[in-house]
């Protein structure tokens, strides 16, 4: 009886250890099948690997693409089909720290970039005691950038960490550009002297818009175009609208997404439906204001939300409108079906994968592009 | 060695049944202890017990409140401290199928029921194979209904299943009914001839709007508030808008929050964002079309909605404007963040309980009181 006994345990420990290994092998198999998900049914194949942390994606007019990496500094271009990377010479002096999440930021080309070559990246600069971001536009020629014009750089220099922003977005002549508060300086997203947690405005060649909202404000910086932003991750203009949407990381809890709008006020750190780490109020401890700005969708808990595309491609007609967000602390692509300035529903993809999606990108044939850190590219592709 | 193995091989087992045990008791156990939630604490006290599907609760201006249970048809007052349940009598004939859904639906009362005693009552007639809907006014005293009037009785009788409709609300002298498709007939949504798929309104005393939007379409039914519903089991006045929303149920997929307004074709089933139950496509296999109205938001995979408040009170400032809902499906009370006609956020509370939350009601303290199927009454208090 009880060797009866000690081989039915052995066989049940057995038994569970061979369910753990099921379970593993179908996570690993997925990924070569089609999937089926809410409003599309696609393939997710491997377009490149060997990055640490891809940051930013840009397709060029010839179909392959420029990618950067935030923590090695590189940017490299990538040949989509063979998935050949060659490095781009030419970078200036970039503050390497991936400690405190310093490093290369977007990349991002004008668009007559066929005629004048011009790219611009965002990078940080100076030291991990007193840093700052800057644009810098620079021409692009036989995989070597020249003739580079820095076009701003973020003031004052502070410690930084983690929450750099450092995405860039053209529209009509203009570049956006997300600045953090730098995790240590919460109040400097109020103050208008700083350029720290901002959305900042300026022309593609470096001017500074006559039109910004607090140009004619006495010592406000003349490029701030809206405030009390905490940790801005994601940038997009929305392919209909032309508005710009962005998203920020709340602390604990209160990620959020808000469209970008001349002189508004996000209200960080004064209002957010996140609270401290580990618990405990933030600001006045409320989530609304008069004149403070109400995002228009928030996740809780946090979902850590990294890179941004609206969605408007022929690929997958289902996503048309969609808004695609990388989830860096929940480990998923994150998708919201957006109808005009309303969220309708939210669909998070690849929850069994343990991606930290870092952005994402629509390419030219309108499959949807991604980096995860680690790190490689991967796109989705309507299944056959 | 042998002997070593199979030991350790017991002590395995007996460590993930003991894991096992653990994880029940906690289930258990939270529901008498304060819970802490996204924007509220609370204790979870139970009220009344006994009731089999209770589907709706109104209170009186003594304190106490009016529970209809739809599968025995009762109506019964609930003293609230003493959880003692009073029958009322004199209610009318009412088809009860519980199998397909029928009985007694919403019980409302006039905003000067202390004055004139009147209460509202929704309830289905026929038979199972033609039935219809009914909205009667009654009187109540001294826990008796007499002076019975029938305001509006839905047409044609249909075999009906399920969706059946029957929330009212009173807003301004009018009264609101929803009606559903009956399951079999889901045609009739778009058909301004039948009453099926609906939202109807009439003068509090039954008499029709004479701007009610379709009184000039000839063969329009002169109810007709709006169309294209599926099954709508929750509606409720917005305390600040004073708008009517309105929650339905659609196929696999596709729950829908509406704001209801004068005329709007809400598209069932010409587009919806469910799909047939096991898959395939409904109508036109589409989520939008010209002229009918995109959701506010929708729930995929679907919760199976069932009640709605959306709070106004004082003991949950955390609460104002949030919409409370019952998940019939997935078990939980869904709370959704409202900022105007926007959807912020998502949250699910006692997923973990396996409750079918049938309704909820905002109670005189701003207590939140929520009835589930076979059968409870429970309340949410702030922890002291």
């Amino acid at each position: 009886m009880r060797k009866l006994n000690s081989s039915f345990s052995m066989i049940a420990v057995l038994f569970v250890l061979i369910f753990i290994q099921i379970g593993q092998q179908e996570v690993f198999a997925a990924s070569d099948k089609k999937i089926k998900s809410e409003a599309a049914v696609f393939n997710i194949e491997t377009v490149a690997k060997g990055f640490e942390v891809p940051w930013s994606m840009e397709f060029l007019p010839d179909g392959s693409a420029l990618v950067s990496d935030r923590k090695t500094g590189h940017l490299q271009r990538l040949n989509i089909e063979t998935g050949e990377l060659i490095k781009i010479s030419g970078l200036p002096k970039i503050l390497l720290k991936s400690k405190i999440g310093a490093g290369l930021f977007d990349v991002r080309i004008h668009p007559d970039f066929a005629d004048n070559g011009w790219v611009y990246i965002v990078y940080a600069t100076g030291s991990a005691e007193a840093s700052g971001l800057v644009v810098e536009r620079m021409t692009l020629k036989d995989n070597g950038l020249t003739q580079s014009q820095r076009l701003l750089e973020t003031k004052p220099r502070v410690k930084g960490k983690y929450h750099f922003g450092g995405r860039l977005v053209y529209l009509n002549g203009y570049l956006f550009l997300t600045t953090g508060d730098g995790y240590f300086h919460p109040h400097l997203a109020q103050d208008l002297t700083a350029h720290q947690g901002k959305v900042l405005r300026i022309h593609d060649n470096g001017d500074i818009p006559i039109d910004n909202p607090f140009i004619e404000v006495e010592g406000a910086l003349p490029e701030i175009w809206s405030f009390g932003i905490r940790s801005p991750q994601g940038l997009a203009v929305h392919p209909e609208t032309e508005q710009v949407w962005a998203n920020e990381h709340g602390p604990q809890g209160g990620d959020e997404v808000n469209i970008i709008s001349a002189g508004q006020n996000y209200g960080w750190p004064v209002i957010t439906y996140g609270e401290e780490y580990g618990g405990g109020a933030i600001g006045e401890g409320i989530t609304r204001k008069e004149g403070l700005e109400q995002p228009l969708y928030y996740w809780l808990p946090s979902i850590g939300p990294s890179g941004m595309e609206i969605y408007s491609g022929r690929a997958f007609p289902g996503w048309k409108n969609s808004m695609f967000t990388g989830s860096l602390a929940l480990k998923h692509l994150n998708r919201l079906v957006l109808d005009g300035e309303r969220v309708l529903h939210e669909e998070r993809l690849f929850e069994d994968k343990g991606w930290r999606v870092r952005f994402i990108e629509e390419g030219p044939e309108g499959f949807l592009y991604f980096g995860v850190d680690g790190g490689k590219i991967l796109r989705l592709v309507p299944a056959k």
